[in-house]
Formats: structure tokens, C-alpha cells, sequence
């Protein structure tokens, strides 16, 4: 899955979220970010633009791992409920594909706490195979 | 709308993105965010998730305009499709009320290229009124 | 359009839900549906799965008017907020084409009540072009 | 859980559906529908509109177990992806409560065909507890 690291490297927010690509697998892909200053909402937990870009990447990285060779993928849509508060240390994003076509892939991504027991959102994402640039 | 601008000062996030909260009316606020290395995927486009934190920003802040003084936004859920590739160098999200209660305000996020002409996402989300902490 | 009206015609549930195909231009379809006892949740007010699903084919139909020949309209998501509570005799869903690509089609649904005064609900739809069986 | 079985009989789209509650339990309601003329759109599958009422239903209902007596649930919004064409004699939706709420209740709703095999769509959706007419 070489592809996706790299991918992963190249995406410019993910570093600057200081995002570690924890592990890819056949359509399942985690991802982790820990709390600092710039992560975070008024009340300074983590902000639900920082849950949703980790997700988005998981969720999208996931269906990368469906794709073939020479393809990219993009981000068609998403939609995320926040079940908590997101006052914790760390975020663990988990993306994972629920359908694969040839064009369309649909994934599922989950946003837990620092120790992986709360669930804190809940992601449905479809992404699309587009030829790479 | 001194309130909205306080809080806003207080998102790290949107200090991180270098976003700016160009202008707060009733139910109507919009965002800002020029492109830079942090700011992207893996093409060099805005990120999905960049987009979403400030349409999710905006369309939070524009709920806050609706609520009584002492009460504070979190976000419930929202969904955004992405209509174009963000291939822009700055872009502009307006959070919009379309109908706001006691407990819950529905907003619809829509975000644009730098010369306001290209609809790149749009967004509807459900923001609550809580107490302020 | 005829292709729209024949599709309409097909459709086994808007005959169920006595739905009326009241108007078809391009990029724009207009749905309505009058309350009777199978239309209602526990209140008697329309059920959301009504208004979901006259919307849906409004959106659906909006992109196909966008489709070339030989093409059919699936719909591959959407979501839908439900603003005020549908007490109303009549509801009317207007389905807007937001973005037409080759493959995906992006729609904003509305739905009103029998006056076209109040928002009930908003929908936004992703819909895809397949070929015809 | 004689409320909700009560609850479910007033629902005069489920009627027309001939839908049919067929378990409840605790944060757990499933709702079958078997096929007929009156469910399809225009190539004979379940219409999304369908899966997308007995899937909200389901939602609703599982959120309904969670909320205290004289307590009465609305939706207040969902998505839904979906996975494949439904192309089955009978559909089972599951709603299942992810997160329950003092006011809200967020749910996840699947969707299945008559052998309870193939995924057919995924929901998420968002309900609210109100006071009882």
C-alpha cells in the first residue's frame, strides 16, 4: 500500500494537522491526530473540522485501497453526526469501504477518543476513482 | 455581533487555516481562506476538509446570530458535497440560516472560488444551542 | 421531455402516493402530493418518508433532464433536513440541478406546503447515470 | 414496548406499505416490506423512497425505546447511501440507537434484502424527543 503513504505525504492539511497514517489494510484505514492549540473550537475541544478532515481521509484512503492502479480518488460527498463532545487527548479515525464499485465507493468513518472507547462521530462517505493527473 | 467575533478569536483551527471571519450579519456569515502548502490534498487543491471546517464555521456562527446571549453552538451533524476540484487560490464559505428554533438551527454552508463565481461545495447543518460553558 | 413523464408513469410508488408530475423543465421538476390516511406519521402530519420520497424523485428527474438518451437516473444518496412539521394538505417538491457532470449529478430538493409559503424540508441528492436496461 | 406498537399503527404510510413492525427492542426496531407494484420506481426495484421510510421508521422507533413515557419522536434529519440496487422480493431495515441524548437520539439504520445478506443502504439519521400531543 505504498501508494497511499505516499499519497498521504503529499497532503498538505494532514501535516499541518500533525495527522499520523496509524495503518492501511484492504479497505480499512486509520488515522490519528492529537490535541494542540490549533485543533481546536472555542471550548477547546477538538474542533469538527479536524474530526471531519481526518475522517474524510480515512474514509477516502480506504476506498484508495480498492482502486487500481493509475487511479486517485476524490471526495464526492459526506455527511457527520458528532456524538460527543470531542474533549480528549487524541482522535482515532477509522475509515472502511461498505461497498465498492468501479466508479463509486461507499465507506463508513468512525471518530474515537485517545483510548479508542468513545465513539465521537460517525462519517457515511462516497468517494470517486478519478484517473490520476 | 461582538460574541461571534470573540469566539471565533478563540478557534485555534481557524487560526491554523489563517481564516478570517470577513463579515457577521443576522443569519448570514462568511469566511475566508487563502490557499497555502497547508492547506491541501494530494493534487494541490483545497482539501475536502478544509472546506468543511470553515463552511462548518460559518454556518455554525451564523446559528449563533439566533440564539439568546449566554447560550454557545456546537454542531450536530452536517453533509457537504463537493460539486467542483478546489483548484483555487482562495475560497469563500457563507453559512446561511434557514430556519432557526430554541434548541436547533438548520444552515446551509456554501462555499466558492476566490473570485466568487464557482459553487465548489455546499453544506446543510444542524447546529444546537447549549449553555455556555 | 416526454422521457421524464414515461419514467414518471413507471414509477409504482408516486401512483401509490397518488404523486402528481406537475411540471418538467430543464434542470427543474416539480412534484406534488395531496394528504390522505397513507401519507401520515403518528400525528397525522405527512410522514418524513413521503416528503423523502417525492423529493427524491424530483432531484432524480431534475437530472435526468440533464441525461443524454439511452441514460437512466439512479440514486446513489441524500440527505434531508425536516424544518417544520408538514401539517399541511398538500406538499410540493421542487427538484433543482446544483452540478451535472458526465457521471454524477448534484441536486437540491425543497419541499413546501400547500400555500409555497413555508419550508418544510431540504434535501440535497447525489444521482448517477447508468445505462438504460 | 406497547407504545411503539401503538406508535406504528397510526403511521398511515406504513399502512400503505404493508409494512410490518417486526421486532422491538431495547435501541433495536426492525420493519419489513415485502415488494408489490406500489413500492417500485421505474425498473422495478424498491424505490429509495421506500427503504428510505421503513429505514426512518425503524430509526425513529429505536430512538422511541430510549425516550421517557409521554415522549413522542420527530425526525429531525437523515442520510442514506445506497449500496445496491434493490432488487429483491422483501426489504428488512434495521434501526439501531448510537447515541441517545436527553433531546436527541442519533441512529443508524440498514437496510437488507429478503435473504438478509446484501447490504442495501445505510442510514444515519438524527431524531428529537418532543412532548406528546
Amino acid at each position: 500500500m505504498k501508494k497511499i503513504y505516499d499519497s498521504f505525504a503529499k497532503q498538505g492539511l494532514m501535516k499541518l494537522l500533525q495527522a499520523n497514517l496509524k495503518s492501511v489494510e484492504d479497505g480499512l484505514v486509520v488515522i490519528e491526530c492529537e490535541r494542540n492549540e490549533g485543533m481546536t473550537q472555542q471550548n477547546g475541544y477538538f474542533h469538527a473540522g479536524v474530526m471531519t478532515s481526518i475522517a474524510d481521509s480515512a474514509c477516502g484512503y480506504a476506498a484508495h485501497t480498492k482502486m487500481k492502479e493509475g487511479k486517485d480518488v476524490l471526495s464526492v460527498e459526506f455527511k457527520i453526526n458528532f456524538l460527543k463532545p470531542a474533549d480528549t487527548d487524541k482522535i482515532i479515525a477509522i475509515g472502511k469501504v461498505l461497498q465498492s464499485g468501479k466508479t463509486l465507493t461507499v465507506c463508513e468513518g468512525s471518530v474515537y477518543d485517545a483510548k479508542h472507547e468513545v465513539l465521537l462521530a460517525r462519517m457515511t462517505a462516497t468517494m470517486i476513482s478519478v484517473d490520476s493527473r
